[in-house]
């Protein structure tokens, strides 16, 4: 494609996008496509022959967007929110066109310092600790993901409990790590790809009330292990589970960690990034004195279309050891100088994207007052929604109700625990197969409760009236239908 | 930023990419900034207020773009090309524009049905086998990285060797991988992510001819290994070796391994694209025979702009054993059905962008056809430059020369190997610092080697021609420089 066609086809995706945007709110949310559908509709083989764009983007219409969920959707509310925005797709874009490939320093400065740049702005504007900074001891970087960013932060860990020796021995002893049943399932897969293995995922109890790790029993915990000849490795506390968004003490757990010399993780994918605002930097209570190293996601709640984790430890050194391997081809001079960051030894893969682009694209269009208004309009509408709950006697507000998630279980009067789940499911089922929202659910204490993840920049109040509306209709609907079928 | 900023905003970004590509000659190919020139010209603190576009682009022009080297630059010759194209970027900005993320495939049907069509066709397209294809018994997934792609090759791997029983008991015994000399730095790296820990990765003896691993050697190896109590859990074989593109015999390597019982993982990163070609297809004999996992990277040689790296397997069920993991919050109807693919089995992050759309828009926008072309470019391009090469008395060529990579050494008459080694670094270091070209090097037997990468769409002829005059000059010049310096 010359740069001449990609001027034209650029201009008609870009028409295409602004479209698809204009218009989101005419798509069910959820897709409404069975297993295969898709896959049928595609050709066997690969073409012989290339095509226009046009005939590309006719097939996207045709074919792919059928299939698509709409993420972007105002009235998306499943899972966490997944926001983009436009400064993030051109920022993106931007690193396309580029195509620069910044394992090395040396392979394009621009694409390893704007990261450090970007991500010592990110920490400034959350409040994090002067120790997170890459001028400091320690340093953040982008990775693709949370699950990623756990993941270094369990090899580091790892590496600083051996005194590296891990690196080249391999796992020896029983190296355990401990998590809450709140703990997202990250960290057991971190675990397992570290060799440590799901048995030594030591689940630390909660509170039933507020389902925070409970920092008394942790204590404990370690000290029976560490009686039982056990290593510990690391404590991941977190910071708005996946589930409720509850918030552990990471004071309380810090306290211990440093007790007993334990690598504290602090996994705040989703919630880490309400700290731009002030009045919400509670949540990291703890994280500036205790944390080893710190997860939030732009990629979440920030308007940063995925792929963009950030990942901040407090030293580097052990990240490096466990990470740095250096081939003769890589060997260059600004590398042997020390001068400069490879940030090929900050992660996995050794290729990467210049992903700071889009990030530092979000900070500038927006500023830290757009960032705030943002996630202050996501927090207040949830708080609006959760009061809506509240008052409706047909429904149950799960309590604390934290940032911009809902959790909320609809009544079922004469139902067991096990039928007002089957119960709940099926409203829930034929919500999100109406298209009209998309929503999902999780599970606290056997009985399962509908997640309202709200926070995405299209979402307005009339998006949760509507939504409010639907639920409660299909609520009286699946009642009638219940009791229907209980007569027959 | 609304959808009509965004379509205004856009046609910006396109202008400036589709200027960026039509002036690329104009740059000077490796950027010519010092460590921390970029950092020092940005601000320290993240701005209060948004920024315009306008002033986000001039900010690009200003203060990145010095600092950027160009890898799309006709006379970029270093590591191995990332090739980008237009319909790879468009690809990509669909899908920033949509924003789904595909972690399951009930979170977006088409991503995860265009991501196993996409991958079949790359399958077909290369001639791999059958069973690498997702409607037999393996699958192939879209990673971000061959790093990554090689690091869950050897989890599944693992979990094959220990029945399963690493996942859940860690790392228990003496598990042994097995690598050359040649192998890319990401296989020691994946041994020590495992937990298997650099000490037990073997590395096997290489033909010193062919730089090419000796499959007798490792079956020795293997047998030693075996008697002295270890589980050998995969060898890598690798076609197209980083440094000098060197093929090893996967065929009698397969052999070994049937044996021997052990995972066979192929690491064809660069140059199991060129299997496009039926010509060429021989770079891949022995793997339908018995390669139990495959990778390579669109992102390198396929037009397709990073990150795209495609790993396949011969049977999913390890994969998924190692890899799995299913909490609540995850579950639907989709997934307990077993109808569905939920690629989040497949790789370490949980969220996924929707990256088989620009892998797709390569193969419609090219065909087998277009494809096969550039292919054929790079590699005639290369053969080519080895010709000249070849012919030149002050030059010694490399043999064998693999595909689109030319390795040679500048002859130093009179210089000991390590003078000459300085010498061929000092060449180097000069070419690249004028910005003319950008190439890097190797070692082999002790001796450096300049390493040009050839493939890149945009360089023709011409572009060879005046980097072969550079190369030559500055061969003179630093003779003449040392003689001088030798004199005073
Ligand atoms: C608390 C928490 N941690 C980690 C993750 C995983 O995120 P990612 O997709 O970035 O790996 C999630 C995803 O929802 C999460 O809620
Ligand atoms: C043979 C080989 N394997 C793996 C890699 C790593 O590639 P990636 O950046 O995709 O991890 C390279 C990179 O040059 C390579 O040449």
């Amino acid at each position: 494609m010359t740069p001449e066609e990609f001027r034209r086809h650029g201009k008609q995706v870009i028409d295409w996008i602004a479209d698809y945007l204009s218009n989101i709110e005419s798509f069910p949310v959820r897709a409404q496509v069975a297993p295969g559908d898709v896959r049928r509709a595609l050709p066997v083989s690969p073409p012989e022959c290339g095509s226009s764009f046009t005939e590309i983007l006719a097939d996207l219409d045709r074919t792919l967007l059928p299939g698509v969920t709409h993420w972007q959707h105002p009235r998306f509310f499943a899972y966490f929110p997944s926001n983009t925005s436009g400064a993030a797709i051109l920022g993106d874009l931007l690193s396309s066109g580029l195509g620069v490939q910044g394992m090395l320093w040396a392979t394009s400065p621009s694409c390893t310092e704007l990261e450090t740049v970007a991500v010592d702005w990110l920490a400034e504007l959350l409040g994090l600790p002067r120790h997170f900074r890459t001028d400091a001891t320690g340093g953040g970087v982008i990775q693709d993901s949370a699950s990623s960013a756990s993941l270094l932060a369990t090899l580091a860990a790892l590496s600083r409990a051996t005194g590296g020796v891990t690196a080249h021995a391999g796992i020896t002893g029983r190296h355990t790590l401990y998590v809450s049943s709140e703990t997202h399932s990250s960290l057991e897969k971190a675990a397992r790809i570290v060799g440590l293995g799901a048995d030594n995922v030591r689940k630390v109890p909660v509170d039933p009330a507020t389902l925070a790790m409970d920092a008394t029993a942790l204590d404990r915990m370690l000290a029976t292990d560490l009686a039982d000849g056990a290593i510990p490795v690391m404590v991941c506390a977190t910071v708005g589970t996946t589930s409720t968004a509850a918030i552990d003490p990471v004071r309380a757990i810090g306290e211990v960690c440093r007790e007993r010399e334990v690598w504290l993780h602090v996994d705040a994918a989703y919630a880490g990034v309400a700290a731009v605002c002030p009045e919400l930097r509670w949540v990291n209570d703890g994280v500036a004195e205790y944390a080893d190293s710190y997860v939030t996601n732009p990629h979440k709640w920030l308007l940063t279309n995925f792929d963009c984790s950030v990942l901040w430890v407090a030293d580097r050194a052990p990240l490096l050891d466990a990470m740095s391997i250096q081939p003769e081809y890589l060997r260059n001079r600004a590398t042997s100088s020390g001068a400069v960051i490879d940030y090929r030894d900050w992660q996995i893969p050794l290729g990467r994207r210049f992903r700071a682009l889009k990030l530092w694209a979000v900070m500038r269009w927006y500023g830290a007052d757009g960032l705030r208004d943002h996630i202050r309009t996501g927090a207040a509408l949830a708080t609006e929604f959760a009061t809506w709950v509240a008052r409706d006697p047909d429904f149950e507000l799960h309590e604390p109700q934290v940032l911009s998630l809902v959790c909320l279980r609809p009544r079922w009067p004469e139902l067991s625990t096990g039928e007002a789940n089957d119960a709940t499911t099926r409203l829930m089922e034929s919500l999100n197969a109406s298209g009209a929202l998309y929503l999902t659910h999780t599970k606290v204490d056997g009985r399962v409760l509908l997640r309202m993840a709200i926070g995405s920049p299209t979402t307005e109040e009339r998006h949760l009236r509507e939504a409010w509306l639907r639920i409660r209709e299909e609520h009286r609907k699946t009642l009638a239908d219940l009791a229907l079928e209980r007569a027959t």
